[in-house]
């Protein structure tokens, strides 16, 4: 039987300011990527959150960012590698205790924004959030994208690396995303992104943007609940998956 | 054998901006209060901290603050219970990891500043850090004054209360101490405070500032690093307790 | 003929996040409290906001908080006169190079939140608000509750000091706001609230909720846009004054 | 008469963490880069450091960074155009008021750390530095590094250039500056910089590591205080300067 991992962003909300509507995520996810508080995250938003995710049965992950909350976590930041790790490392335990405390733990950490992306490529910057997922002690899987150094760092530091697909986006025939600056970088037809990751599941292949088709390793499906859009497009995702068979449940 | 707790405050340093005599204060003390994140101590700060504490084989405690940088935690902050309760834990979680990462534990929590005066009295802030404790779930001790709100609140949560003193302050006769707007709230004689401590450690009493004798049951003598004369006074405090046979060793 | 201003918070988004309908409370007031970055508002929102209300005609007036962004501005914050009255003079600069820029300028000064509340009553810290006031060099108008201390001691430096009323908040008849923690502090009811404002901008009086009339010398209307309900309702202050014949204008 | 500006760094503590020895440097400087809160300085040590700007008769600069309290400014950050131009033009305007306040004004612009070194070369954030002061609306001149993208992009604005030199770093025979990478990148020898200064002061050259002339168009010395070894050093240049007969004055 085909099975497979949605996860998306939460506990994105900070003091008065609110970000995503988590309670229709956690109906269609089985991973949740708590923020914590660096790009987003403040500690009651979080200690909401996964008291939500425990009650929801979603399995929760470190969503760790870079210090930088007015930027969100979206804009590089040159810290050393030292700083980063230890800003990880901090992260991971402040979420820790607070998802012990709600009865949860953390099962993975999945790094966000432009950390995600810089460790794509960035050699020192990658290794550094190794190093620190290693450091917390526990052996936490990774979620990364296929083929980033990241990935590699951590499998060769002895972490499980697991890849995603990203159910709103594009692929380029080599596997890679499409760029957003492209103007097809992201897609918007709930059926065809549906039908995509109903493949993805079952067939272990993804279709590029030219037709062809694409092996993909991912375990895991990125969705979105930042907008009505992205909420009813998660949904469809999840509804379609079950009704072709596919069980959703946390890759770990 | 006579025996006391030094502790002091360390890991006050944020970013490029350095606080205090760390290294000095770790060959003073038994215990060291290290800053988490909210009133003072970046992640590196706090790492670096963790080490050297575990090399100088001194006993680490949570030194948890308001989340006011600017203010480094001196100042009230009229945040809720629940707002406090997280940020407590928050902190706790987030030094914990990086105290294991050092190869330490964190083995009690001492409330910083601001928030360590309003909990002497104030009901529900204190409930707050202390639901905060218990929460992380190794019921860790908490470093107190001597009847504060917060203490009882800890023992009836059954948490261990610890009392401390501070060496370098006058207290009045009914073991209070004597307010800061008072000129002669703090002593600055390293042999007559020497020699209180000694008296502290030997006998369980202090000398108020009217010569009449206290009773406490102060297990910890708070010393102080941030100064070159603070840690000159620290620095004889613990020499004169040596050579009079008291030993120094954590309370935990 | 009657003329009265209607006063809203704007600008307090902040990088990711958003908060209120802009763009809505533009169309309904003649004076915007632009957040200054302290409590919300990060300087690209900010300017933004200036850019919107200079477009819409309306009177920029400066919104300083406390230094608490995860707290909103909402929580009383212990600060020294002179943390307060830099930090105050602080914010007024920043909103005011962003003002010119846009083709405004800064017309009033309005706290914001638990400064606001605060400065009802506490006389140091409503000093410091004012000295600030007065250091920025341009005589502003303070916008503030009828009866503040802040009032008194704004209107002693020299400083115009208005007084404005709350569309949706029940008063008491000595003229003071029913505490929120009474359940019917707040109004709810369109009809009510437009017919209060009305009797506020033709008479000068409000209606008590024993039912006894209140003079008042308020000079502004304070309405809300953070939900959808705040806004349908400012828009029908509004409609409703303009049919009366009430001429909508800012206080400067 | 030979003259030259000398300027450094004031203004950097933050809360209850000092940086450098202002008193020292307004002693030795004739121009003083004003940190404005977003690298460094809290809107108090700003307001007392240009009261002291003032009393010394020491021209004040705002001093811009990026928005990265814990990196003190030195770490390049991926900010838009928007974003740092807003940034930019919110800190310069929170010091013009606070420097107005203390009896002064912003005669100047030079931006800090990671962001003078980025806009040597990164032509968009260099154009949003300069897009920030021309917003500013008093067409300050901006003090940066000779040669660089920021130079040349505030000149095409119509804003005045004024370039620099740094007593103790040493510079390749092209004019740059040696690579802090390498081992012989600072000067430590009070003589030798205190010559070099001189010959930079009165016949407009400089001695390059291989011993070979370029002539420089700096009109200002940039000197650091945050060390005593920099402390000394700053004085024995002034000190040098004023034997040979230069006369030390701010550029403007």
């Amino acid at each position: 039987m085909a099975y497979i991992d949605l996860n998306s962003d939460v506990g994105e909300s900070f003091g008065n300011w609110t970000m995503g509507d988590d309670a229709a995520i956690f109906r269609s996810v089985s991973s949740a990527n708590v923020a914590c508080g660096f790009h987003a995250g403040d500690p009651s938003t979080i200690a909401q959150t996964c008291r939500d995710a425990v009650a929801a049965g979603v399995t929760i992950g470190a969503h760790v960012g870079y210090r930088d909350l007015v930027g969100f976590g979206r804009r590089f930041l040159d810290c050393s590698p030292t700083e980063l790790a230890d800003d990880v490392l901090y992260q991971i335990g402040a979420l820790d205790a607070i998802a012990r405390a709600a009865g949860g733990t953390i099962r993975y950490v999945k790094p966000h924004g432009a950390l995600y992306n810089t460790i794509v490529t960035h050699e020192v910057q990658a290794q550094a959030v190794v190093d620190a997922v290693k450091a917390f002690g526990s052996d936490l899987p990774m979620l990364l994208l296929p083929g980033s150094v990241a990935l590699s760092k951590a499998e060769a530091a002895g972490l499980r690396g697991v890849s995603e697909a990203f159910a709103d986006r594009a692929y380029n025939p080599d596997g890679t995303l499409v760029s957003r600056r492209e103007p097809d970088a992201v897609l918007h037809d709930e059926d065809t992104v549906a039908a995509n990751m109903v493949r993805l599941a079952t067939e272990g292949t993804l279709i590029a943007r030219d037709g062809s088709t694409i092996r993909t390793s991912a375990e895991s499906i990125c969705l979105h609940g930042d907008t009505d859009g992205a909420v009813a497009m998660s949904a469809a995702v999840r509804r379609e998956l079950e009704a072709a068979g596919v069980r959703i449940r946390s890759f770990v």
